[in-house]
């Protein structure tokens, strides 16, 4: 088994990693020795976003299902960790520089800075990882607000990417093709946990029931066998949540 | 001004952003729709890491000299804060994929991958986000560990970037660059606080004092007029701190 | 001094390159052989050129000043080489897939993909050495029906890069700094060798008296002392060659 | 049908690229229009080769199997056609900077640049396109002197390519994969064409007689049917081609 060793003192370290390195110098003089390693700074590869481009941060929950479980989230929608989502993505809004509009829909969320931000001079790495800390860090923050008789059990993790969209045309597919992902997903769970938890099927034949139904024989059975017109769910649930900057 | 608008129905969305597009065309087939719009996936890049190379994950502390100043960190060094960010550290090295070390020092941490981790298929940016945003969603969520009797004020952000390198030579190099600047900063930082906590001098008297001066100086500003024997000072401030893990 | 050294059997090859490393296994098994080596391939790095945008593969001459007077080109504007030049463009047109556009000046020709362009699944190496390749080899093919008293002492190398822009306006705007970077140089290369040629300056006197000019006196230099209007150069001096597909 | 219109006057060119933009304003005023293009620079991608990594440039012939019918080469290896890449690949590392070795074998030429060398900034675009280019330029230029009976029809295009390693195991692994690549081909070519040229198989049948053999096969049937012991043909055929610096 393997646990991990804190020590405060760095020397004889990376022979632990490289074994076969023995000597990690001890640095004891100053100027002289750092201007020495700082070559290691061209080791560092740019990755500006293309000018003149739509820049999106897309991230998603780690391991959300697993986390859902854990701090019992309502199926198929928990409308505390949407509303904390958004409660997030409002914060990095706030927070960092020339985003102009998110869209988020169950454990994802979008950010769209505008196309001639020279925020960090556009390195994909800083747009990335800034997003990713300052919403994960939010996470733990506001969690209490919406989830007040849930303990937050340990602190999650986000993954992001960067993609950049030279039009109009194709940042505007990039978010209707998140928002038919958001339908998809939303109009499946909804019949899925309906079976579940009116018609007491097991998740294996709920699973199997709607193989290979199609969007309408999906709102069907919603419709005859539960008396819901999907067109009634909540706006949130269907279509996801945008926002945007208004003139107050 | 501006405030942010939360929309929860999408539709009408991307206008706001680029005026000059009218429609945004409600989804409401399924399956089909999606497909339509799925070529927008095409626009995402690789960033796949060089093979066989130790993939770097560097964090630094988003505006942290201002989150220091409002949280009332000790200076020149707040152990709660040092102590805070290595146990984040231990977090993402537990709950992350094929971390071999990390090393920390000041408001910055990195954190080395093993050569050959085929974590996420080498892609950096899957690297990136994970590390940026376990880590701050690890700092609020330990923060109260460490400051018992100062509350988190606001969600920080950090800002991260990936780096590889292709010999345990330049690996070791790296690790010494980071520690340089480690020694660097403290050895400055401990004479600048004592001549203004000690003599009271202003910040800007302090840094005159400093101007042009060596290492050797300052080792001798802090032995003949404080009586500070520099090297006896804690290593996890001259030194910063390494995690690797062992055996147990 | 050093000699290139052809060995045409290629064991103890890789020693000479890299002295520490003493076995180079010389190939046996077939099969069985390459397929151990083939994991090399994962070093190759994805360089996709953004989907939806224009590519544009520009070329230079490498060491034309040199080229240009060994093969006695006359000054400032040697219309058998730009005419060669075009000639080359053309059969890159032909020969390569997708090319809309070609613009030449100078000893630089710029090849404009289209927007949609999949050759090669868009990478960018193969499209810069296909075009590259396609016109060093026309050049030299091409080279006698042009240079009908010159012989070609050399074969020259051209080097090229791939700029990929995400709109209409900055594709115009990148012909237009090309056409505007020929017409200054040609403006200036004009009057210059009429300095010479005619007035019998040094190359050192001409710069000179050249020296913080502007465009306007730069023509009124022409006109006052050598009654040239520079308007009636000819077009392809002033303005470089551009080449487009008509329907016939 | 089409064909390439040359106009030499540049005005109304992009209209023709992008019918929906009229105009393509006429430059006039020097180097103040020239600034204000200048912007388009600043879409050039980075694309520098990792430091202290082994650079390849690997060329290939663009459709050689074409090429080599049209100009009449001798099956299964044309030695004229092996000796002619050979000096292409001598004029590329006489010519270029950096190179410290060569191999090639068929209608492909690797070139491997030292891990440190810094020639145009280790830029990956600069080493593929001045390779292919001067490879290509000297493929026309030389061809007259292997071969002396076969006129060059047309002039040849080259695809690259940039990979970068990391240690000298993997370039030694890169070589030998090529090296197993050469064998196995050869192996191949030269059993197919002994059962066309001597047995008087077609192709197909030729192809069909070998299919599923293994490499001992290919050797029995080489001895047993032709009296030929693979491992006395030339190694230039069985191993490729290598070159390297030596002092003189």
């Amino acid at each position: 088994m393997w646990t991990i060793n804190t020590a405060i003192v760095a020397s004889r370290v990376v022979s632990a990693v490289a074994p076969s390195c023995r000597r990690f110098s001890v640095i004891s003089r100053g100027v002289m020795a750092k201007s020495k390693f700082e070559y290691v700074r061209d080791f560092e590869m740019d990755d500006t976003c293309l000018a003149h481009c739509w820049v999106v941060v897309r991230l998603d929950g780690r391991n959300f299902h697993r986390f859902a479980e854990k701090h019992n989230f309502t199926k198929p929608n928990d409308s505390r960790a949407l509303e904390l989502m958004t409660r997030c993505a409002q914060t990095v809004m706030t927070q960092l520089e020339d985003i102009v509009m998110a869209y988020g829909q169950s454990d994802e969320y979008s950010f769209i800075f505008k196309r001639k931000s020279n925020w960090f001079r556009r390195r994909a790495s800083k747009f990335m990882t800034n997003v990713a800390s300052q919403f994960a860090s939010s996470y733990v923050f506001y969690w209490k607000d919406y989830f007040k008789d849930q303990d937050l059990l340990y602190p999650p993790a986000f993954d992001g990417r960067v993609v950049v969209y030279p039009s109009n045309q194709t940042l505007k597919d990039y978010l209707s093709w998140r928002q038919a992902d958001c339908h998809i997903n939303n109009l499946y769970n909804t019949v899925f946990w309906m079976l579940i938890q009116r018609s007491k099927l097991t998740p294996a034949q709920a699973q199997e029931r709607l193989q290979g139904t199609l969007a309408a024989d999906k709102n069907e059975i919603l419709f005859s066998e539960y008396n819901v017109n999907y067109n009634n769910e909540p706006p949130m649930f269907r279509k996801g949540t945008v926002m945007i900057w208004k003139k107050v």
